[in-house]
C-alpha cells in the first residue's frame, strides 16, 4: 500500500492503491481507518420502524427474510471482521467488498447477481478546501447496505425521514431507499459548489483590486479542486444515469423515475463545475492582462520622467562646460544679461511641450 | 434552501436547490416568489375562444373533458395551493410539480403517462445583462399548462394569435399550441443574442481605440453570460430535438414537422452563441497584443531619448571637468576658438545620425 | 423583423429572424429583397431542351406532368405572390417556403412527402471579404425548383451543360440535376477558400516583415470569416452526407454515388477551413512572439547605452566637482600632466570592455 | 482548374480542384502531369510470375480472365487515353477515374460493384519538407490496378517480393496483394515521422540555446506540416479500418486479419503525429517563456546599473555646483581636507551596499 | 529497421518499425535484444504446481494437453528460434509473433481462433524518467504464454501467488491467470503515476520559489512523459474494456467480472494522467505569470530610482552652470547665504514627496 502522508498536491488525485500483484478480494482495513466499526440498523415496514445501533454480528444474521426492509449503515472501514461477516450474510462479491475498503475510488456501479453495488462520493467544502468521502451502497432484495469511513454519520437525514411517520420512503421498499440515499449524496455537491463559487468570486475580487502572486497560488489551488470535482462528478453522472436507464428486477419502473430526477441533479452539478473551470481560466487571463497593464503604466511614468529630464540635464550640462569664454564665440550665453532666465524659460517651456504631447498620446 | 441574495458572479451559474436530504415532491414557493398566482385560461375550438383570468380553483375542475382545448397559464410560483390543485385535477407527477417550483433548472423534457412535461428558459437581454426566466409546460390530452414566475406575461403573443380568428393554432389542437409556445420561447434567444452581439462589438471598438482594464472586466462579464447562455441553449436544443424525434401519441406527425423547424432555430441560436464565445476569446487576444504593442511603443520612445541624450550629456560632462588647463595636454579644446561651435556641431550631428539610424530600423 | 443596417461584426453571425411569436409559414419578402422575381425555366428530355425566362404564372401551372424534367430557377426573393403560386402548383410545405424567404439560414435538408427540400450556401470571396448567398432547392418527381436572392444567376453553368447536347445531365432525370446544382454550390467553397488562404498568407508575410496592429485587425477579421465559414460548411457537409446515405424514392442508387463524391468535396472544404483556423491562431502566436522579440531588442539597446554611458558620465561628473584643490588630497588628478588623456583612456577602455562583455552575452 | 504556381503556405492545404460546375467524370491530365504513362504489369500464379513494362493497350485487353492475378501499375497521370482504356477493360466507374487524376485528394475508399477503389497518400520527408504522393488502387476479382504520378516507382519493393520465389504474396491472390501495397504506403509514414521528429528536436535545441525569430518561422512551418500530416493520416486510418472491418466478397477473412494489422500501424502513425503537434505547441511555450526570461535578465542589468550610478552621479553633480563658497554655510565639504576621499568612500560604500542588496534579492 | 541510437526527445514517441515493404510475419530479434531467451514454465492444477526454468524446446512440445494449466513466460526477445517453436506448438498466428518481437507497440488485443492475443505495457518511473516495457500475452485453452524483453522478471509476483498453496489463481484456470497478469501490468501504472506526481510537485515548488529556465525544461520533459503515458494508457483501457465486455469461449463470465474490476483501474490511471496533464499546463501559466510579476517588480525599482534622481540631478546640474554671476539676474541663488541648505531642503523634500506618491500607488 502506498503511504501518502505528505499533503503533496498531486497525491489528492491518486486513489489509494494496493501493490501491483496483490490478489483481488484481499480485505484489509481502509487507509487511515482502524478499530471497530459502528453499525446503525434501520428495519421498517410501512407500519413501523425500529432503529438499533451497535456491532452485534449475530443479530445481523437473524435479519434476513423477516419481511421488513433493512438498512444497515456501517461507519468505519477498519473492521474487516464485520465487513466479511456482512459479505457472508448478504452474499456480497469479494471484489465489491475490496472496493468498499479502498478509498478514493471513482464512482461506479456494478451489477452482481444478488445485489446492485455502487460507489458514490459525498462532497463537502471545508476550511481546508474540498473533501470527498467515499460511500458504498449495496441494494438487494429487501435490504440496503451502506458503508462510510469513520466520522459523523453522513446519511442521518434519510434515517430521520424514515422514522418520521408514514412517509413515502417507508412505503416504497428498498430501491426507493437507495434512491433517497444516492440523491442525498449527489445533492451534497451543491453546497460544495456554492462554497467553491464564493471562493472563486473572492479570488476574482482580489485580482481586480491588486494582482499579486498569492492570487495565482489560490487560483491554482482552486483549479486543482475543480479537476478533482470533475474526476468525481463525471462518473457520478454515469452511475446515476445507468441506474435510471437500466432495467433491473430490483429497480421497479415507478422508482426509476426518481433516479431520472436525481440524474438531472448530477448533470447540473457537473455543468456548474465545468463552467467554474472556464471562469477559473478566465481569471488567469484577467491576472495576466492586469499585470501587463500595470507594466505599461510603470513604463509610461519612467518614459515621461526620462523624456522630460534628460534633455534638460543635457542643457544644464552644456552651460556647466568650461570653454574659455574669453574667446568671443565660446558660450556667449553665459555672459548675457537674461541668460539664466532664458535657460529657465526654455526648461519650463520644454516641460510644458512634453506634457502636452504626452497628454495628446493619451499617456497621462 | 440556499439564500443567494448577493449578486456574486458564481451564483448565477448555480440553480436554486433544496437542502440535500429533503424528500422529493416537497412543494414550497419558488425562491423569491410569494402571494397568490394569476391564472389566465384560454379555452378554444376551431370555432370559438373564451379567455378568463383569475384564480377560481373550482372552475378549473369543471374544465376537464368539455371537448375544448384548454390552455392554463399560471403567472407566479408562490401559490402552492393552486399548483397542488392543478396537479390533482390534471394528474401531474409530484416530481414535475417540484421542478416547476425550482427556478434555475436546465431545460429538460420528461415523459409521464398522462402528460409530456418540459422546462424551457425564456431569454432576454436587459440593462443588467442577460436574464433567463424559467417557463414550465405540461402537454396533455386536450390541455396545455404553463407556469412562469410573477412578472409580465411572457406568452401573451400566442394568446393574441388564438383570439385572432380561425388561425392555424386554433385548428390544430393542444400539441400545436405547445409547439407555438415553445417556439416563442426558443426564439426569444435571438433578440438576446443580437443585444449581446452588439455589446461584444462595443467592447471590441473600445479595445481597438484604447485598451483599458474596464474593457477586460466587461469582456469577462460577457464571457460569463455566454457560459450561462450555453448552459441554457445546449439542453434546450436537446429538448426540442427530442420532441421533434420522439414518437408520442400526444404528438401527431403533422405537428412534429413544426418542432423540427423549431429545432433548427434552437441549433442556430446555439451555434451563434458558440461563435460569440470564440469572438470573445479573440477579443482578449487583441487586448493583450494591443497592450504589448503599446509597451513596445513606450519603450521605443524611452530608448530613443536615452540613446540620443546619454552620450551628449557625457560629452557636456567632459567639458565641464576641471582639469588644470595650464598643463598643455589637458583639455586644450576648451581654449580653441571654435571649441563651443564644434561641440554643438558634434551634438547636432550625433542627434541626426541617431535619428537616421532609428528611422532605418523602423522605430520612428 | 430585426433591422441589421449597421455592418457590426457580430451581426454577420446572426441569421435574419422574425419577431418571436410570429406564426410559422408567414410569407414575407426576404430581408433586403423587393420587386418582381425573374424565373428561368429549363424543360428537357434526353432528346431536347427548352429554356424560357419571364414571370408567367399561368405557364408554370401547365408544366406539371408533361413528361419532361422541369427546372425552375427563381432569382429574387421579394416576390411573395410568385412563390406562393409555385407552392400551390408543386404542393410545397409552407414551412419550407418560409425558409426560402429567410436569409442567413444554416444549410439543412428536410424530407417532405412531395419533395426533398434543402438549403445550401453559395460562397464567394470578394473585395469586402467572404459572402455567402443562400440557395434553396426542392427536388420532386420530375422537377427541381431553386431560389436565390436578386443578383447574377449563380446556377448558369449547369444550365449551359443542359443545353449543350446529350450530356449526362440530360439523361439522368431530376435527381441528377439536383446533384449537379448542389455540387456546383458545394464546390464554390474552393475558390473562396483559395482567396482566403491567399489573404492569410499576405497577413503572415506582413507580420513576419513588421508586426503592426493593422495585422491583428486583419487577422481578427479573417478569423471571424473562418468562423462564418465553419458555420456554413459543417451543416453543408451534413446535408450532402444525408442526401448520399438516405434511401429516398426520389433518389435512385446510381445517382447517390454522385452525391457521395460531392460529400467528399464538402468534407475536404471543411477540413481545409479547419486547418486555416489553426493557421490563423498560429499567426497570432507569431505576432506576439515577434513583438516580444522586438521588445527584447529595444531593451537591449537601451541597456547597452545606459550601461556604457552612466558610469562614464559619473566619472566626468567626478572631475567636474569643485573640491578645493589647494588641499593636497583633493583631486590631485586634475593637476596631473596626463590627467585628461588618462581620463579618455579609461573611458575608451571602459566602453571597449562593456562592448566585449555584451558580445560575449550575445546581445550584439 | 486553379493554377497554384506560387508556393504560398496556404495552397499546400488545398487540393487541386476543377472549376465549380464542371461535369463529373470529366477526364483530364492531372495537374502538372503530361506525356505518355509507363505501365508495369506483373502477372503471377503461385507457380510463376511474368513482369512486363511498356504501354501496350491491346495486351491489357488480353489479360482479363486468364486465371492469373494481374497487377498493373501505371506511373504518370497525364495519359488520359491509357486510363480511359483501362477503365473500359476493367469496367471502372468514371467518378473513380476522375479521382485518380485529381491530385491532393484525401484518402478514401469506395465500393463499386466491380471493384473496391481506394486512394492512399505516400509520405516522404525530403529536403523541402514533407511531400505526399497520391496513389490510387483498384482491387477487383483477380486484378489490382495502381496509379501514381510520374517519378520513381513507389511500389517496387512489393514487386520484388512477388518475383522472389513462392512467397505468401504469390499464394494469396489479389486481395493480399492489395494489402501488401497499402501496408507499404501506410508504413511510409514512419520514416517521414522520424525525420519530422528529428526536425522538431533540432528546433527545440535551437530554442533552448538561443531563441531567435528564425526558430519561430521553422516551428510554424513544422506545425503546418503536422496539420498536413493530420489531413492525410486521419482519413487514411479510416480507409484501412473500413477495409479491415467491411465484409466484402473480394476480401476473404484470412486477409482481413492482415488489414487489421495495417490498421494498427495507421493508428500509431496518427497518434505519433498528434503527439508531435502537442510537442510543437510546447515549443512555442518554451520560446515565449525563454524570451520573457531574457527580458527579465536585460532589465535587471539596466536596473542595477541605474540604481548604482544615478545616485552617485547626483552626488558628483552636487559637488560640481558653483555656490559661493565664501558664504560660510555653502558647501563647506569642498574645502575639507579629506573631502574628496570622503566622496569616494561614500561612492564605493554605496555601490557595495547596492550590490549586497541585489544579491539578497537574487538579482545577481 | 530504423536505428534510434540517439536519445532524441521525439524518438521516444515512435515505435520501432520495419522498413516499409517488408513482408509481414517476418521474425527477427526485437530491437536491442539478442542471445538465447530464458523460459519459466509454471504448470499447475488446483492440487499441485511445478515450476521449471530453462530453454528445453522439446519439453514444451510435451506440455500440450496433459490437463494442467501451463504458463510459459519468455524473458528475452532475441531468440527467434524459441519463439518460432512456441508458435508451431501452440498454433500462434505469425502476425502476432511479429508483434511480440516489435517493441514500442500500442496496447492492443486481437482474437485469433486458437488464442486471444494482447499487448500491454508495464510502466515504471526510474531515475531517467518513465520507462515502459512491452509484455505480450497469449491466452489459449489451458495455456498462457507471456513474453517480455530481457531484464528482471516483471511477472514474478503472480508466480509466487501460484506456488503459495490453493489460492484462487490455482483454482480458476487459464483465463483467471491471464487476468492476474494483466491486472499486475495495469496496476504498475499507479506507482509510476505517483512518482511522476511527486516530480510535478517538485517542479511546482521550484517555480513558486524562483522561476528559472531549468524549471521549464523539466516541465517540458514531464509533459512529454505525460504524452507518452497517454499513448499507453488510452489503448490499454480499450484493451481491458474489450476483454471485460467481449463474449469469448475462452473467457467465462465469472472471470469477466474480474476484468471489469481491472478496467476500473485502467480508467482511473488514465484519468489521473489526464489530470496531471492539466496540472502541468497550469504550471506553465504560473511560471509565466511569475516572470511577469518579477518584471513588474524590477521595473518599479528602476522607475522609482529614475523618478527620484533625474530631477535632482537636473537641479544639481543647474547650479553647476557657469552663467556670469556678475550680471544681477544670473543665478543669484549661488550667492545666497542659505542657498546650499535650500538646495538640500528641496532635494530631500522632493525625495520624500516622490516616495509618498509611490507608496500611495502601491509601488512600495
Amino acid at each position: 500500500m502506498a503511504e501518502n502522508d505528505d499533503p503533496a498536491p498531486s497525491s489528492e488525485m491518486l486513489r489509494d492503491y494496493q501493490d501491483p500483484g496483490t490478489p483481488p478480494g484481499n480485505l484489509r482495513p481502509a487507509q487511515g481507518e482502524s478499530g471497530l466499526a459502528r453499525m446503525i440498523i434501520a428495519s421498517y415496514t410501512p407500519e413501523g420502524v425500529g432503529i438499533t445501533e451497535g456491532r452485534d454480528l449475530a443479530a445481523v444474521t437473524r435479519l434476513r427474510g423477516d419481511g421488513r426492509v433493512h438498512w444497515i449503515h456501517v461507519v468505519g472501514l477498519g473492521d474487516v471482521e464485520l465487513i466479511e461477516h456482512l459479505g457472508r450474510v448478504f452474499n456480497l462479491h469479494p471484489l465489491a467488498l475490496e472496493d468498499v475498503l479502498t478509498l478514493g475510488q471513482r464512482p461506479k456501479s456494478e451489477d452482481y447477481d444478488a445485489a446492485v453495488f455502487c460507489i458514490v462520493q459525498h462532497l463537502a467544502y471545508g476550511p481546508t478546501g474540498l473533501a470527498s468521502t467515499q460511500v458504498s451502497l449495496f441494494l438487494g432484495d429487501e435490504f440496503v447496505l451502506t458503508f462510510q469511513p469513520a466520522g459523523p454519520d453522513l446519511l442521518a437525514p434519510v434515517r430521520e425521514r424514515i422514522s418520521k411517520g408514514r412517509t413515502r420512503v417507508r412505503q416504497k421498499g428498498a430501491c426507493y431507499l437507495a434512491y433517497a440515499l444516492i440523491d442525498l449524496l449527489v445533492d451534497s455537491a451543491f453546497p460544495a459548489l456554492e462554497a467553491l463559487g464564493a471562493h472563486l468570486d473572492a479570488i476574482e475580487e482580489g485580482i481586480l483590486e491588486s494582482p499579486d502572486p498569492q492570487d495565482i497560488t489560490n487560483l491554482q489551488h482552486a483549479r486543482r479542486e475543480l479537476l478533482l470535482l470533475r474526476q468525481v462528478l463525471w462518473p457520478q453522472r454515469e452511475v446515476v444515469g445507468q441506474l435510471a436507464r437500466e432495467d433491473h428486477e430490483l429497480m421497479p419502473e415507478d422508482v426509476r423515475i426518481y433516479f431520472r430526477d436525481c440524474y438531472d441533479h448530477a448533470v447540473q452539478a457537473l455543468e456548474v463545475s465545468e463552467n467554474f473551470r472556464e471562469m477559473a481560466s478566465g481569471l488567469l487571463d484577467i491576472y495576466l492582462s492586469s499585470l501587463s497593464h500595470r507594466l505599461n503604466d510603470v513604463m509610461k511614468v519612467l518614459t515621461i520622467i526620462s523624456t522630460v529630464f534628460m534633455p534638460l540635464s543635457f542643457l544644464a550640462g552644456v552651460y556647466g562646460m568650461n570653454f574659455d569664454t574669453s574667446q568671443p564665440g565660446n558660450m556667449p550665453e553665459l555672459g548675457w544679461r537674461y541668460g539664466y532666465l532664458g535657460f529657465w524659460a526654455i526648461a519650463i517651456g520644454g516641460i510644458g511641450t512634453m506634457l502636452w504631447m504626452f497628454r495628446r498620446r493619451g499617456w497621462l
